[in-house]
């Protein structure tokens, strides 16, 4: 591709390929058919010594790489949660892919770090948070909650930057507090942090699948009366399975009076705080320490853009700053992300942000929202009124948590299995793909609509799907 | 851009834009002139309500984020380590926000999963590296190197995923070493981590920029009769400041008597070693545990994509594995390399690194990295024969670090802020962007090649600006 006509050729070839893909998302399998190592054996076990034009690469690409995707794009993807990537965010990533800044300092691209202020600035106002909090884009939500919670562990004042956690008799454990619900990149960053799983402390939800605040300030008593240090409790906006919120004004009382960090995981549900009529959704996170927000998932940006918003943007600079001679920059230049985080290269993430914000406009995002959970609630409708099924969860936002009980069954794992099956069928026919998940022992079907080309026939095709797989099922 | 013409013409204005910029990117100032504050005064302190057209937000990309870009992608970007997106890239950038396929599982996109195993075999064997190592794509070194030292300090079998590490009497001291030259991730991680940096021990380094050997030896033997536990030595393989390497295998020898973890950073060196006459530089890591290496550095694949090789997966799946019920997946899947890192989000980056090494072969890449190490040598040369220059340190791949001593200078002071004077000439011309940083603490220029449009006539000419600079500036 060293010409100007093949580069030329080349653009035009993948500028119809995206067109046609968005146009037509729907003619492909949802979840791919591929068995594991199927495109390890259709590709060769050497890289080609010489180069290859560019017309082969994109022939192996259409014809072996795309029967190899799960199209998360695909109107019925009803999994996790469904996301989708706007036209013009593609735009923006061959954009940001031909500058190739690295926006790690100031310097090195005033504009990618202004636009990062700008953008989150927006966010955060369409958000309606208070402008204590400052926002940074991070890659994803597991990042944006580790630099929580490594923030959280900095505040405690115990030198843990410099003399480290272990070999040291004068350290309590730390603690951290969460739900049954709240998503596992929490845990995973208390492992890595060195808090330990054993510390990571389980506080039950209610029959809404809510956090018990007075059971997070009894289990905070007990382990200060223990001796122990809690570091951080993590209140959810939209928890993964059910979309449940934790009461956050109250976990936030509680955890201030004991001088506890509150992190908010609003990845999924704190967009929904966008229509004013959800607004409420953070009310109680206006007071917290920290709050992740994924515009990556429910607000057609493509991923990976996840922001985390801190009040105390200073600790997180003490938390991770570490400035090489080769990187030192004079006092006069802007603030330089890569002291606020685990990670030197950022990636310009904030020019899909723009693009999509401008292009949409806040109009624009509240419409496609309202769509979702309207669909969401239809659809809940429709199962609740169908003899059989049942709703499992409340489903305030656009996810909704259900299964088939068949006439008669009684077994809970025969059951469970009934509804396992039902999932492998609407998976397998390639139609719609969805997830399992399970809520107090039981197995949930559930549908998550997220994607900003999903109507109202694909939500009610795979409601068709849904009814026809359970009548074919074998009965508990 | 809700319809298809106004997408069409969308793609083919920004076509036309990276074109252009790609044809004649050397029109910019390749550091930007913004000063700070200067975008964020220029946009709008709210979201628009309304969606607006893509043509307006495109003339604002030109407009107002052009100026405000430091351009990484310029023939005369000579700062840090230079970098350059091959064009082929842009497209798969494109394709890969389109799919906006999330790799976290296997069945969440067999083809980014298999992909990613293919083209890291392609570029282990292109490395010469042995069968015994297994690669993951990450984000950034900063990542691949935290994820190492994560699954060194699990290697330790203290029990420190379940029990953490703060308040265990049990816990010896957790020590790192590393050289004056290692890359600052590697620390960062280290008190992520909990390991803090009192526990960073700096092993001095030989004339030549690489460690002492028998001073990390000792360094261990100490800390062990200490009571303290030794956990990761990192060698590196072309260090930021001046590519030196350090004697790998002499360390891995040390580090394997003592059973400590040797991690091997090579983000920017490795590459070379696609090279035969190269090839050497890897030798020592082919026994070390972990491995980094950036195409996203010196292999033409814009950023964000590192490679983290481990010759023992089932320890790193054992680091960070965690399952929650809506993400378990049927045994006979493929592998799920959201049980490998700290991220559950994965973009489909192998797909880029595809592109780049089937369009440009395996000797594309070889002749692009030949022609930076040759001009570096050329710099090298014209540097050490001009009176009043100096060589600081070996060159041997595409780096040169240097000073002026104007005639008769003797204080040292005076000297660094003659050369700071320098740099700053240069970076402020536009025509070209380098480093300093400093060695042995004096200030130390530092030009860095690696943009596969750098030609002989841009080295040529920040010699001559460089010359010209050092006339200009006041002699110490």
């Amino acid at each position: 591709m060293q010409s100007i006509d093949e580069a030329s050729a080349a653009f035009a070839r993948v500028e119809d390929w995206i067109a046609d893909y968005f146009r037509d998302t729907r003619r492909y399998p949802v979840l791919s058919r591929s068995r594991p190592g199927d495109l390890v054996a259709a590709l060769p076990t050497h890289a080609p010594q010489d180069g290859e034009p560019f017309d082969a690469i994109f022939d192996d690409f259409e014809r072996l790489i795309i029967p190899g995707i799960t199209h998360w794009n695909h109107p019925r993807f009803f999994a996790y949660f469904a996301i989708s990537s706007g036209r013009i965010a593609v735009l923006a990533e061959a954009l940001a892919a031909a500058l190739d800044v690295n926006a790690m300092l100031w310097r090195t691209s005033p504009a990618a770090t202004e636009l990062e202020d700008v953008t989150l600035d927006w966010l955060r106002l369409m958000l309606g948070l208070p402008d204590a909090f400052h926002g940074i884009v991070y890659d994803t939500a597991s990042i944006g909650g580790f630099t929580a919670l490594a923030a959280a562990r900095e505040s405690l004042g115990l030198d843990i930057r410099a003399r480290g956690m272990a070999g040291r008799a004068d350290l309590p454990a730390l603690r951290v507090y969460l739900s049954p619900h709240t998503h596992s990149h929490i845990e995973k960053g208390a492992i890595a942090l060195g808090v330990g799983r054993d510390n990571v402390v389980t506080i039950p939800a209610d029959d809404d699948f809510a956090m018990i605040p007075a059971a997070l300030a009894q289990a905070i008593d007990d382990d200060l009366a223990a001796g122990m240090r809690p570091m951080c409790a993590v209140a959810t906006v939209g928890t993964t399975s059910t979309t449940s919120t934790d009461p956050v004004a109250q976990l936030r009382e509680i955890t201030a009076a004991r001088n506890v960090w509150l992190h908010v995981d609003a990845a999924y549900g704190g967009p929904a705080a966008i229509l004013p009529e959800f607004r409420w959704l953070l009310d109680g996170a206006h007071a917290a320490d920290s709050i992740v927000v994924n515009p990556h998932k429910w607000m057609f940006v493509p991923v990976d853009l996840s922001v985390l918003y801190v009040r105390d943007l200073e600790l997180l600079r003490r938390t991770f700053s570490l400035i090489p001679d080769i990187l030192a920059t004079p006092e006069t230049d802007g603030r330089n992300y890569m002291d606020y985080g685990l990670q030197l290269g950022r990636r310009f993430r904030a020019l899909k942000l723009w693009f999509v914000l401008r292009s949409y406009g806040v109009s624009g995002i509240q419409e496609r929202l309202r769509a979702h959970i309207a669909l969401a609630q239809e659809l809940a409708g429709w199962i609740a009124r169908e003899p059989g099924w049942e709703i499992l969860a409340p489903h305030p936002l656009s996810v909704v948590c259900f299964r088939h009980v068949p006439a008669g069954a009684r077994d809970e794992v025969a059951i469970d299995d009934h509804n396992l099956a039902i999932v492998d069928i609407i998976n397998a026919s390639g139609e719609a793909f969805m997830s399992s998940t399970r809520l107090l022992g039981r197995v949930v079907l559930r549908i998550a609509i997220g994607n900003e080309r999903t109507t109202r026939d694909d939500v009610a095709l795979v409601w068709d799907l849904l009814r026809a797989a359970a009548a074919r099922t074998p009965a508990a």
